[in-house]
């Protein structure tokens, strides 16, 4: 960056001034930051890019909305291992189309979602691009030593389960494209659908629903719905080499995204199993502390639904399967594949 | 990413697989990496992003080069604390006119600047961009706890020093450049210039300078230089609120630098001080242990030359000046702002 936007940059990162302590010896404004882990602490980290017009255009986000999704994604990468994020690093490429504005707008936005989860911005690096902007972010967390809750830890038997709901981000840009094509405003849809599309824009990485998982000591496998219940599922079965059944009828969806798949002519299901950027939890625990975990997590006021079960371990062939009544289909692992292609 | 291009990134960090132990307890393939430090010392984490066109172009760097130099920018910050890398997180947003190939030969490049530092890559992104690739690397490092260097701990009577030799890498810039706009092949220039475009394309960050420097306890500020002699003095300045004053005389130059810089009537110092993307080490030290440092720096066969010294410490108007024989001129900050602006 040239000198000019050097003091621009400062301004946009001036909240993370002073705020050295509590593990962090040293913040922004050296070559590295550094600090000391809790004790009997191991680091998670985890990193996640998003690129305008392949992860979100600016008719669909306001830049506050992106640099929140941006922390609010890691944040739950690092609760789908039962940890909790404590620091990130905001790599970010402004291209010139971008105003000042709109920068601080992201920062805005990066700086909220790290004041609701705990996060300190300890360094990052800002340079110019020649078209898209691009922001990376990664942030770096603690689990308990030896308990992180792997992809690969699902076994026959166990019970799948799923936190919140699924399918509400991609309901709510659907609406943000339909309105994009129609050329009507934000706020003409906002009244209606404005549940769905804060569930796009604002998403909410479920710390806490991570952290009861870990405490409870019986979650076998576990991931966040960043590309859709399909994706996520498919990987845990593969990771853990078993096959998992789900019920269609089981999965958790928000009365207004059917209401809204309904007005659309759009399959629900098909927006929980396809879309993503939901980021709750889904994975599996053992199916006789399913009554134990569900009051947990009633106590803690968050949803938590049973939506399927681990099938037969294999080796070789790992399977999920959609249960709709009576009948049984096998569901492709293809998933979220960013929503250009998409349209 | 299609599902197509999932397969071809298994296989460009295929290197990462079964990497677990020593310290990380899950690497690659879940949602997140974990792993323990080393007791007694703290993390060092540092970004670094290198846009196409703004940083490099296809002309001027191989992909294996690109990815080397992300690394090694990122491994250089963590030198600059003293400290040395141990794990990297790799974000990398693909533009179509990329090819696999090119993308594997970033990645072998990744990977040959890990195996040199020691370093395991953890994790990351790879995403698609719409027009330039995007290359973003987070290193985390380790030093021992408390012994962090820092660039504010400048003080009056230090001397000012730099490892290695400065400048170099411009010249070799200067050279791809020269030869793009003459259409002439890189080989054509290879015989002559060689050690120019090799300190430019495949630079070598000072992780044992950091860690001699950090051993020596004597050290006061500590820099690397990425963006050219005079911003790095002119940060440390700032920061320390002091002033320096550097001999144009004593600026370490190569041979192969100076003989470049005649042939196409340029200024070696002005490399030295605005060129940047040396990786090497500036900084300050008691100038009563000057010798003893040298001595140390001579046994371990790393070049040190004593530059310059700290003058009178002023908390208002910290400066930089150069001393070219009897003559003695302000040096202004701006450095090294990305070759689009230099050509």
């Amino acid at each position: 960056m040239a000198h000019d936007e050097f003091s621009l940059i400062r301004q946009w990162t001036s909240r993370s001034d002073g705020q050295e302590g509590d593990g962090l010896t040293v913040g922004l404004g050296d070559d590295a930051a550094v600090f000391s882990p809790s004790p009997e602490m191991e680091i998670v980290a985890c990193c996640d890019a998003m690129v305008e017009t392949v992860h979100f255009l600016k008719e669909t986000m306001r830049p506050s909305d992106i640099g929140y999704k941006a922390v609010t994604s890691n944040v739950s990468d690092v609760a789908a291992m039962g940890g909790y994020a404590r620091y990130a690093l905001v790599s970010i490429a402004v291209a010139p189309h971008w105003t000042p504005e709109e920068c601080q707008g992201i920062y805005d936005g990066i700086y909220a979602a790290c004041d609701m989860y705990g996060v300190k911005v300890i360094g990052g690096d800002t340079v110019s691009a020649p078209d898209a902007l691009h922001l990376s972010v990664t942030v770096l967390g603690e689990v308990e030593k030896g308990r992180p809750i792997r992809r690969s830890h699902a076994r026959a038997g166990q019970a799948v389960f799923v936190t919140g709901h699924v399918g509400s981000s991609a309901a709510g840009l659907h609406v943000l494209l339909q309105d994009r094509q129609e050329q009507q405003s934000v706020t003409e849809w906002s009244g209606r659908w404005a549940k769905l599309i804060a569930a796009h824009q604002r998403p909410v990485a479920q710390v806490k629903a991570g952290r009861l998982l870990l405490e409870s000591g019986v979650c076998g496998a576990l991931n966040d719905v960043s590309d859709g219940l399909a994706s996520e599922l498919w990987e845990i079965a593969e990771a853990s080499s078993v096959s998992i059944c789900v019920d269609a009828a089981l999965i958790p969806i928000e009365e207004e995204a059917r209401a809204c798949a309904l007005q659309f002519g759009k399959d629900p299901v098909e927006w929980a199993f396809y879309g993503g950027e939901d980021y709750q939890l889904v994975g599996t625990i053992e199916a006789s502390e399913v009554d134990a975990v569900r009051e947990r997590f009633a106590a803690a006021g968050i949803l938590f639904s049973v939506i399927g079960a681990v099938e037969a371990e294999q080796t070789a062939a790992p399977k999920l399967s959609l249960r709709t009544g009576e009948s049984r289909t096998a569901l492709p692992k293809a998933g979220y594949n960013h929503f250009k292609r998409r349209e």
